[in-house]
């Protein structure tokens, strides 16, 4: 155990680690370290929490100049670095990002906190009682990329769920999370949650990455955000259940019974409003006996979209380009879209069992028949009747922040916020009973 | 999709596979078929579902004299090859356990249906309406031992919760597994269940274990039903989700407070009802203030139990023997008990924090505070007050059966039955809404 405590030390001393330390040997560390204050921290009330959580937010505004100051040599060595101009706005920060960064802390410590509830309690025959109450994970790790606020909102969210966490960010946002990570927990600590719960990985050793992935029994739950090769390379290597989010290949079907007018609004917004965002549209479905198609591409095309379509589709409009097969399981997060004709609603769930990455699908239609056999039988996260593909988020569905959006089938689907960084455990309420 | 094909054909002939074919196309060609049907089977009444499976029932209890012809060879073969007197019986069928077996899905059928149930609702201020609705898994992969009525329990808690299932029997129980298979699927059909729901790997090539833990995307969850090494195994080696129970290293705190009758027979209970089952004690602990310890040993020893004791223990009787390090960590299995006088709840809390595999902890007191402290700090899947740990059990708990106990925290934790082989769908009801 010397070495472990060693590379604690280091750890938490704020200082450069050794390169020479095993990246296993510290990872245990950090986590042993985490899971001894979690066991603290899930003894304290949910005010104690949410109390340090709001201390950790004023924190967060005093130590502004702080962070400041180290946002800026981070985007001046990634700007030097020939980070793209996209990745330099992600990293940079100003007085309004930390801000905002300081008010989603405080939005978390103000939300109802799901440990201690219970799910269901029975009683048996012999007068047992029995009950499922939920209780913290334990240790989640996070492993993400260049935005910095995410070592404040992942941290936040969970302390307020009674977890330890232990963040591994960016190595082009190193300083900047550092400066946030070390006000955070100054300010958790004046409220009396332990500074170890909020653990920091001090070195950019992408090892690292490789011994928390490895890290079973220290590491409960590893949630990966960033782009599309970090989820794909968490989820494969993972030997730590690892809740996470791939593809949003997202449908909408217009339905022969869709009001004309709601569908063009909802078309539009569901592509064009942010093309980036995984809620987006990728592949619009219109069933053939739509009264006016073109009225539903029109306004895609007006808004400088791509339509790429199959051969009834691209009868619409001669703007329309062919779509080639891969077009069907492409995720464009651009204004580029695939349409498709389909025969009617059977058509439209042939298409989408075969070509839906089981993020988001939605049907505009008039017809509660068609409406709910679509959000019966299509199998994906998010099911939606008559509205945006776009809403496909936690603070949309009122769930106040999101750890993430959970493309998985276990434990938690679609957007997850507190009550996915918990699990449950029984316990019974006994008189002396034994069992025959 | 042509090799493909040919081995789903091969599978589904029921004859023997060729050897020659690769692992990893026969998992996917069975998981293909499987989850195809699987996609008939969640579309339809849960009273169908209930029906087919009453059906396969009594396909069963006809097929019996067919079974038992298989299970004789299969015993006959097992006791050739020297398989221990304990395996034997545990592979062995009889008419009793077939009915045993008929009668135990439809108990499965008879049971409340999970799928379709709304977990909660809330709706929105710009009038969307949010609902999660539980829905199945899809395809759960099954990998068991010896006892052949697995094949018929574990297909039935699947086709109920409306899952497809891959099974995957030991060798020694081939010819018994393939005749409850074969039977049971004829039941199901007849009640208008495709057949391919139940999937049975039909060769015993080891690698198509390996295959089932690699198939990602194809095999939504895994369940090792079987002994400790199999278990890791699965657990070491899977890319798929693993819903697995480890070690039951499970603790009974009597504290000072305890009711000395209550204690004795709860304690008694605890280790001796049956010593091989996962929810028995494996290490007591005994507040120092407790005031008759003694009497919580006697019955112990009379009843059999080797008792291993730390220094405080072996004072109260010349029959404890020392314990040694590596007794607080033992999962016996055995009429044997690790015993410690500790210091009070405290004392207990530290101990069970460093040595409990968190299945199964348990405290017997008078004391409400005491109980309290306990149920909520002692961070185990199941925590006890005042009753033995072997209840323990899926059917004790009214969960009606179950297709194991998860020592695991995510998804599902203690016993799983049907709730736990599903999982949730978002779905959003709206009336046109757009994302600003």
């Amino acid at each position: 155990m010397d070495a472990v405590s060693t590379s604690v030390e280091y750890a938490e001393s704020g200082g450069t680690v050794d390169q020479f330390v095993d990246p296993a040997v510290l990872v245990e560390g950090l986590a042993r370290a985490g899971r001894a204050a979690q066991r603290q921290l899930a003894k304290m009330s949910t005010t104690t929490r949410a109390e340090a959580l709001h201390l950790g937010a004023a924190a967060l505004r005093r130590a502004a100049p702080v962070i400041l100051e180290a946002n800026a040599k981070d985007v001046e060595d990634g700007e030097a670095a020939g980070l793209s101009a996209a990745m330099v706005d992600r990293l940079r920060l100003d007085p309004a990002r930390i801000e905002a960064m300081a008010a989603a802390v405080d939005q978390v410590a103000a939300l109802d906190d799901p440990v201690g509830r219970i799910i269901d309690e029975s009683s048996r025959p012999n007068g047992m009682v029995l009950r499922r109450v939920r209780v913290p994970i334990g240790m989640i790790g996070i492993i993400y990329e260049s935005r910095p606020n995410v070592t404040a909102d992942a941290a936040a969210l969970c302390v307020r769920s009674g977890n330890a966490v232990l963040l591994r960010g960016g190595s082009e946002a190193a300083r900047s999370n550092r400066a946030i990570h070390s006000a955070l927990v100054g300010g958790l600590a004046q409220g009396g949650v332990p500074a170890e719960v909020v653990q920091f990985v001090p070195t950019q050793d992408r090892a690292v990455v490789g011994a928390m992935l490895a890290a079973s029994g220290l590491i409960d739950m590893i949630v990966p955000r960033g782009g599309k090769s970090l989820v794909a390379r968490v989820q494969a290597d993972a030997r730590v259940p690892v809740l996470a989010h791939l593809d949003g290949i997202n449908h909408t079907f217009v339905d022969r019974d869709a009001d004309p007018a709601m569908a063009r609004g909802i078309v539009l917004n569901a592509k064009m409003r942010r093309t980036g965002v995984c809620g987006a549209m990728e592949t619009l479905l219109v069933d053939v006996l739509f009264p006016d198609p073109h009225g539903l591409v029109e306004p895609l095309l007006e808004a400088g979209c791509e339509l790429r379509g199959d051969a009834r589709t691209c009868s619409i409009d001669p703007r329309i380009k062919p779509a080639e097969p891969a077009d069907w399981d492409a995720e464009y997060l651009d204004a580029v879209l695939s349409v498709a004709i389909v025969d009617g609603l059977e058509g439209a769930l042939t298409h989408i069992t075969r070509h839906s990455s089981g993020h988001t699908d939605a049907i505009v239609t008039e017809n509660g028949d068609a409406a709910s056999r679509f959000l019966s039988e299509v199998d994906s996260a998010i099911v939606i009747h008559n509205a945006s593909s776009q809403f496909a988020d936690g603070g949309e569905f009122g769930l106040g922040a999101e750890i993430g959006i959970a493309t998985g089938r276990l434990h938690a689907r679609g957007p997850v916020a507190l009550e996915g960084l918990t699990t449950y455990k029984w316990q019974v309420l006994g008189s002396g009973q034994i069992r025959p």
